[in-house]
């Protein structure tokens, strides 16, 4: 390690995410490549990261169209100067003097699925553009892709609106998540977009004169290489990757692009273990894994540099306990720092309002 | 409900946690009186709040003594003019500059269960009360109780140090949630209690004058009367409650006094689901059940008022999804409010940097 790294990581007192830059960067060109040779526009989600100057990297890609989960996300990048943003969530009509704010300043989309929040949309005046949301296998929200009438309904009265403009249909396929092969994810993936394609094919024979079909999802968007009857995809995690990816087969563990390097605060070496700073306040809660073999993270001593790690075998608030192996043990005393591997690095960055570079530099968060 | 309370529940746009101001004075007076007949000290632990304004509340019942997991919790709350706190957490050396500030500022009480972390407190020449951290069953961090003389060295070693006070020794009898009866509860506190009496016995006959004895979790806290062998208790969770403790015995679904209003952005009539904008950002991931029965929380649709709930089935980063009897799904429309009680009340209230009473009050939170 040299002098000046061995500097920054001597500065860090509490639980701490680091970004590898480089490897972010080289998880957006390689996104940002697939979609060029597939022919289809990225639209990354911004959530996994909720940080400027991450987007900023995108935008060196040349990424002008972002997707967010929220209103208060989208205003969020909104003042950074981004100017097409969608956002992949069933509209709160709660929050409609938002949308009509700022839909009045960017290219804003907005997701609905039922009649309803289109009415309460359209009355609001608000000139955004509407993706009606269909649920092509995930289960979760949506218009059931299987109802492509409902589906026309909705893109009919969105197209007639005064205000409003009908943009096209728009899925998350989440299900890809359960598989664990390549071969799993494309099967979905096909799946959800042949789902997608016959949605559109309704609507055109509804009468609506023009409708893009926008998916996304990581498994699908690192391991398919065409994206049929997609124009758009959305994927968002991958910029930063973690455990759960590595066990969908999605990437491998040098891709992933952040670790939370965590104090330790108590070695038992009998017990085998390691005490952390860095609990589910720090990490999540989110788990791999069944029974026994439930992990929270993986624990390494080196980062970057190792892949493979010991299992975070148990969060509480503020604790978190690593298994730890003989070597591992005999490496590590009290006020080292473990890096830990995130087992969802979305909500483990939600967590965090900034995380520090390899070579120190702050990356402010929402 | 009256009209000024349905003018505040207008105003909100966005998940929000809702705070029962009568309900946590009951659960803090509850918690003082059985402090005081039990002759024990109280010092509540203010993990679950966070929150300057939830700890004046607590300041009326004339508590003056307080617990905290970090030393920025300590920081925020020292700000406040909190001026006797004790961080029951094991020490993170890596810290000691910011330990070091606050000893000379307050009375601070800091845990440690191993002699390098006693030695750079020592050598940090920081005027604290070393509180030796015994496990007394929990099996997370401490000595275990039944390695008396690993304690015993430790203490006489605190109070032998220049700077140094030794307090006594504390633990965290977090094995107490593992339990499923007030008479499970009081076995697991009866036996943990005894063997910190144990330890002790053991560090008195090793010279060191006086040992206090701290303990502290909140299923013993509200189920027992006495507290045989401790001199003070350190319970948190008890001012709000959340289901887990319901599912522990020690308070009812009317103890909570927490609750994430979420809006209603989708209702699946056919599927009997409802679709919350209230995600694991919003509520976390913390689960109570196994399996099919595994739930993240419980939607009322009036809180307070209604106890029993539909539960909340999955969460995704922002998207909560219920499943609704019949009746639910009657009065329920896409604008609507559902009312959350937590799984856990510390994470879900981490997540939030406000909570909002019932008459429109914000409450800060770090």
């Amino acid at each position: 390690m040299d002098s000046e790294r061995a500097g920054e990581l001597d500065r860090i007192r509490r639980p701490t995410v680091l970004v590898d830059r480089e490897k972010a960067l080289a998880n957006i060109e390689r996104a940002v490549e697939k979609a060029r040779n597939a022919g289809v526009s990225l639209r990354p989600h911004f959530k996994t990261h909720r940080s400027v100057p991450v987007g900023g990297w995108f935008r060196d890609f040349g990424v002008r169209a972002i997707t967010v989960s929220s209103v208060s996300m989208a205003r969020h990048f909104a003042s950074d100067g981004w100017s097409d943003i969608t956002v992949a969530f069933p509209l709160n009509v709660r929050e409609l003097d938002g949308v009509e704010e700022l839909a009045g300043s960017v290219a804003l989309g907005v997701a609905v699925d039922c009649r309803e929040s289109l009415d309460a949309l359209a009355a609001s005046g608000a000139p955004a553009r509407v993706w009606v949301k269909v649920d092509a296998g995930a289960g979760r929200a949506g218009v059931p892709w299987d109802q492509p009438d409902r589906a026309s309904a909705l893109a009919l009265a969105a197209s007639r609106s005064g205000c409003l403009r009908f943009a096209g249909i728009l899925s998350h396929d989440g299900h890809t998540y359960a598989e664990r092969s390549r071969e799993g994810v494309r099967r979905v993936s096909v799946e959800s977009h042949a789902r997608m394609a016959s949605v559109r094919e309704a609507v055109l024979a509804a009468g609506v004169e023009r409708c893009l079909v926008s998916t996304g999802d990581t498994p699908s968007a690192s391991l398919c290489d065409t994206f049929e009857g997609a124009d758009e995809i959305r994927p968002g995690n991958f910029v930063f990757n973690d455990l759960t990816q590595v066990a969908v087969g999605s990437c491998e563990r040098h891709d992933i692009a952040v670790a939370v390097a965590c104090p330790v605060v108590g070695v038992q070496r009998k017990r085998r273990r390691i005490v952390l700073y860095g609990g589910s306040v720090h990490l999540s809660k989110e788990r791999l894994g069944d029974g026994a073999g439930v992990i929270y993270g993986e624990a390494l001593t080196r980062w970057p540099g190792d892949d493979q790690g010991t299992p975070v075998v148990s969060v509480w608030q503020e604790h978190g306990l690593v298994e730890a192996d003989a070597e591992t043990l005999e490496q590590v005393s009290v006020g080292d720092l473990l890096y830990v591997l995130p087992v969802h690095s979305c909500q483990t960055c939600n967590l965090h309002r900034s995380y520090v570079t390899l070579d120190g530099e702050a990356l402010e968060a929402m």
